[in-house]
């Protein structure tokens, strides 16, 4: 940092311009409520453009974020967004049809793809630098920039756009075991994170099993227009993705005789074993659940079912070969099940496993990790995603230390789904309310005076003394001097856009302020103050809830309160 | 800003790893430099990526701008990087060869144009917005994001990629005289800025004629590696291009006979003048010069010379035309003419203009500015540009003020430019040398006592201590506790990336500290305190040359003393 001069910031030109009635009350989606409160623009559907509050919120999000990394000693950098074809191809992920691709003018094939995500251009990047001694690892690397996703049907606004802002972070370690220590100091990293931005959020566990060792974990915040669904349990409290959630049912004997029972076949990736999964045709059979039981089955349908009974169909070719029944947890031995596929051969050639979780779990069925809560589901946004991802990348980018691949980690945070989502939590009939270390900005000053705006503070003036006492203070103000509007408007527009704090100018400054705040979420920090200090005056208005909005303070004690009040937002 | 959480910054992982030996007497060229050392790292010719010091060094400067932008109250937004196609067909831009086209996945055709600049964008946001008071003009904004040009055979390292970074602003008002105000409120934003970074520079005065009343500067750093060319003046000091340099010359009797003449034909637009130029074959035509003696003429290339000749070959329909004979000053009524073009009718449809400046100009040459002093050429380093447009975009996408159209200007800066240029000027022998409000950090801490880094400070411990002081007041240091390394190395290192500072705790630490300087621009600041303060112990060392670059300091004047060599780099 260099030493500023000081000058007044102002609220922007383009802030509440054009905003006259807005009926809020109405259920206008977050995103469009964001585009009428001018903090974003959305030139078409999935693509967007920041104006100056949307872009003062996502770069105090980006604060927060790089505060957080830094602690736990990643590095930032920032890779180009033209990412080069080769190490697409190498990895198989050039053909995901999400991918833009670049071309140059006149060029006939394309040049590059637009950054999506990063483990390539990452791992290749790790890899010139050639740490060679175990001591040098862990590298921990992270970057916030945008990225790029050819979504067909761009919806949920900022929650799913082609072009978004991204921080992600790889973890590169010489075994697992440190790997897992990267893990968990990226975990801690994302709960300072998602703590100073004082919402509550959970941590949906995922892949409890133990396929090549993965593991990965989504945040989410539980709210009711989330498009995820993460179930949670009574008794244990373990949160995990809907596509995760192991299930047992209550199976009566009425149940179980009435179910309409299907079936579907896979094969295991040696061709050896048919795997026979029954389940209930009224739920969603998850073959991931099928893959817990079954570690070597193959799930990639290279087979259709007839293909695969085929390989079964030949009595004489069954000898080496083994069948394996699996039945869901919501049937049992009663269930009307279908024929069976192949020919009889030897009962010993046929294992038949009972109690199996093998559909998505649904509200009131009992936790398969503590066996005895009940699990309530929930819908949530998700906002962030770590994942381990083991010698995936290194491996065929040949990124290894001393002949063996690099562990790898990699972990998303979705800036442009906090945004949103920090919207749709906090707005209420008043308009957004923005957690504090995430608002445009701190305060809004409003000087009742007329005709003392503009240039024409000078430099001794009360205004400039505390506009320069709230900056040195850390203090992010914004002097609304717009002439246009009078002080009621001003307010209204300041509460429209979820700014924690009013500072008015009033008729008894410079002897006091008043301070109207937008929100308590607790009142910890300034009731202390309130109780303990003796050395200046202060009064607070009261609410027919006893809740309290105002506060009128001597000019020597504004600092104090203010930083005291936006503790507590 | 939000109370932050004390945590000891260190220096990155990716900070000089891999760095033995380095021949920087060598010529190695200033990107190259960057590579070696660790701030970029170029994938492909044209690409580039930022490690931690590259975008430590980018963030700073950011950090500049934003402060001088903010303080001229222009609006920072940012737009999304896929631009629609409409805009770019509707003023006639789409086919810029260096437009970068995209297309999703599975698509024939172009959906997008990566942003190249963004005066359509800006201009169909400002329309948006329907300011419709004359008293809400100026509209001012700007971005800092990344550009993206096609350049097919980008050279130059950082000074020309094809994704780069530039703060691109844009200036709305309701007429001509209120334009030239804002203007003029940027240009004090830029000179602003170019003070900050302390390295001379200057500002090229260009389009001194009155074509459409545009106006144009660039902003240079002069260095004999740069690739722009521009003149100053001995007599009147004015800077200008060479595009836009008018100059006279002494012409003796016999380098006028000697001088072989070159001629080129032009026309008007209205095809009723015939404008022959004769100048010396010897230098070059600037066309644009042409057109400050005729405005009306057609540069656009749309007639061959034999066309436009065609035209005034037949002597019965010359009767409504004109010609007009340009002499370059560097001919006169002596030079050997080629023969006149068209059939001789009337003397009095010609006029003939003598000593009119039409070709570059060559050093030693007259200033046609003040017609006094010479010319003399220097090599620059384009680093901002600031343009008057006019209603260039505003009448093509219909921004209109009460039925008029709005005027517009647009300014320019190429931070990778600035980055590549201040390490071209400050390099000297042992590295980098960045002027503090851009180097990566402030200032290099060294702890020389062996294993106490790491994990191993405690709170209480008088690094932690010192840290905390250091970051309260605003100085940004980062601490070397790599154990791989000896004080030596640490020191080397430091200097060779450029840091204006290093602190060594050594063995009389924590009474005091050393601090080493990497460079001393001017001694204003510490002079100033080492001669009045009293209060603590200080010594300076002076090297051969009666230079200081070595501090020793009682551990309570550190900060005042860092504060005064900063004040100073």
């Amino acid at each position: 940092m260099f030493r500023r001069q000081f000058h007044l910031k102002r609220v922007p030109k383009l802030y509440c311009h054009g905003i006259k009635q807005l009926d809020l009350v109405s259920s206008i989606p977050t995103t469009d409520l964001l585009v009428k409160l001018n903090f974003i623009h959305q030139p078409r559907s999935g693509l967007f453009n920041y104006l100056p509050m949307g872009l003062g919120v996502l770069d105090k999000l980006k604060g927060v974020i790089d505060e957080s990394m830094t602690r736990a000693n990643f590095d930032k950098v920032q890779l180009g967004l033209l990412s080069l074809l080769e190490s697409w191809r190498t990895t198989g992920r050039y053909n995901n049809p999400e991918l833009y691709k670049v071309r140059g003018a006149g060029g006939t094939k394309d040049d590059y793809v637009l950054l999506a995500t990063a483990e390539e251009d990452m791992t290749q990047l790790i890899k010139l630098f050639a740490f060679a001694s175990p001591k040098e690892y862990p590298v921990l690397v992270y970057q916030i920039n945008d990225k790029f996703r050819d979504e067909l049907r761009p919806r949920g606004g900022l929650l799913r756009g082609k072009e978004f802002v991204m921080k992600d972070g790889y973890s590169f370690d010489i075994d697992e075991p440190l790997a897992m220590k990267s893990y968990k100091t990226v975990t801690e990293a994302y709960h300072r994170i998602f703590k100073a931005l004082k919402t509550p959020y959970v941590v949906a566990d995922a892949d409890t099993g133990d396929i090549g060792g993965s593991l990965s974990h989504e945040w989410h915040y539980l709210h009711p227009t989330g498009g995820d669904t993460v179930f949670t349990c009574t008794n244990c409290g373990n949160v995990s993705n809907v596509e995760k959630t192991l299930s047992y049912a209550e199976v009566t004997e009425e149940s179980a005789k009435t179910t309409e029972v299907g079936v579907k076949y896979f094969i295991t990736k040696d061709d050896k074993t048919l795997v026979c999964v029954y389940y209930s045709l009224q739920r969603q059979l998850q073959e991931s659940f099928v893959a817990l039981e079954v570690p070597d089955i193959d799930l990639s349908n290279r087979l259709s079912q007839e293909e695969i009974l085929a390989i079964f169909s030949d009595k004489d070719q069954l000898i080496d070969k083994r069948i394996v029944r699996l039945m869901d947890a919501r049937l049992n031995h009663r269930s009307p099940l279908p024929d069976f596929p192949v020919p009889f051969i030897s009962r010993s050639l046929i294992s038949t496993l009972f109690d199996v979780p093998l559909v998505s779990a649904e509200e009131g069925e009992i936790c398969a990790v503590c066996d005895e809560g009940t699990l309530q589901p929930a819908k949530a946004i998700e906002i962030g995603h770590t994942f381990y991802l083991g010698d995936k990348y290194s491996s065929s980018l040949g990124l290894t230390i001393d002949s063996k691949s690099v562990q790898m980690g990699c972990y998303g945070i979705g800036l442009l789904r906090i945004v949103a989502a920090l919207g749709e939590i906090h707005r209420d009939g008043k308009g957004l309310r923005w957690p504090r270390v995430t608002a445009p900005w701190d305060a809004t000053l409003i000087d009742i005076r007329k005709n003392v705006g503009g240039d024409h503070y000078s430099e001794n003036h009360d205004v400039v003394q505390l506009c320069k006492q709230l900056e040195s203070n850390g203090i992010d103000y914004r002097l609304d001097d717009r002439s246009k509007y009078r002080l009621g408007s001003k307010v209204h527009h300041s509460n429209l856009v979820g700014i924690p704090l009013v500072i008015i100018l009033g008729k008894r400054f410079p002897q006091y302020v008043e301070i109207e705040t937008r929100y308590t979420t607790s009142m910890e920090h300034w009731k202390h103050l309130y109780e303990h200090q003796h050395t200046f005056h202060w009064e607070v208005e009261q609410d027919g809830d006893g809740n309290v909005h105002k506060h009128t303070v001597a000019l020597e004690g504004a600092i104090q309160v203010i930083e005291a009040l936006l503790e507590d937002m």
